[in-house]
């Protein structure tokens, strides 16, 4: 008999290239470099956290060309955003339900960093799957990477699983 | 049917406190943590590869009293050195030969953070394992972190798995 499953969190996010609901180049390999590597065929033997940060504009609206006049705006707008949120992790959710590795997926609103440290706090994964992007020193002054402080402040282990060269986009800011 | 065994690198080290051939607390800890979190019952979907890097001292002796007074003192003295490897070594396989999980074992000499991430450019595992003391930044200064340093530059997915609170002794650089 087998103890508790190994509990993964895996942060995933939309693709700076597609907009949502598409999954970043990089979300995406960490997530299938999971399965293939570390899953395998121990389906039952892991279970899958996926959290999704919404990122928000400081002033809460996520088109600026939008005009919000009215409380049922603010509403429709909010309820758009998170069906944008939820069809990004149903691509994630089907893939674990199509290979049959349980899964519990779930929506944050913040700074990514601070959002996935604080989650590791709270449901203490046995270790916490980032994907980055791979950018080199000069690059990482304009986007920072979300990776780099999760390694160093997540209270619990980090791996994290960079895309390949061939998969990354003219400009390596983009995902 | 499944595809080539996860290839994982766990490096290993004596223990500061106890000599040699005891294992250091820290790369016990990484060692157990990957069979009960990552391997778990799935004892044919992956192969660990165990490397353990012995340090020299700057002069190449390891025992300062002693004297070497032939070249049959200096080739005594090597297969010793050679023979507390192995033993060390032995703890592992040992181990994952109790539970049937695939394993290569082998040791290299020199400065660990450069050996670790040269051999990882040679035999490319899935992703490395590292222990860690857990060091607050103070004594960081003093005694150095081989572990940030693969996180860093080895060329491959790292995990960290740091030593528990009640695991650490009085002194934290002991280990």
């Amino acid at each position: 008999m087998e103890s508790e499953p190994t509990r993964v969190m895996v942060a995933v996010n939309e693709s700076t290239l597609k907009g949502y609901p598409h999954a970043s180049i990089s979300s995406k390999k960490a997530f299938e470099w999971t399965l293939k590597r570390i899953v395998r065929s121990n389906t039952s033997g892991f279970k899958l956290l996926l959290l999704h940060v919404q990122v928000q504009d400081e002033d809460g609206f996520d088109d600026m060309d939008s005009i919000y006049a009215s409380p049922d705006d603010i509403r429709q707008m909010r309820e758009r955003n998170k069906a944008k949120g939820l069809h990004l992790l149903e691509f994630f959710v089907n893939k674990c339900h199509d290979i049959g590795v349980g899964c519990e997926a779930w929506i944050r609103k913040g700074d990514p960093t601070e959002v996935i440290c604080h989650e590791v706090r709270r449901v203490r994964p046995d270790f916490l799957v980032v994907g980055s992007r791979g950018l080199g020193p000069f690059q990482k002054v304009f986007v920072g990477t979300v990776s780099e402080f999760c390694v160093k402040h997540a209270e619990c282990p980090v791996i994290t699983i960079k895309r390949s060269a061939e998969e990354s986009p003219q400009d390596p800011a983009d995902d």
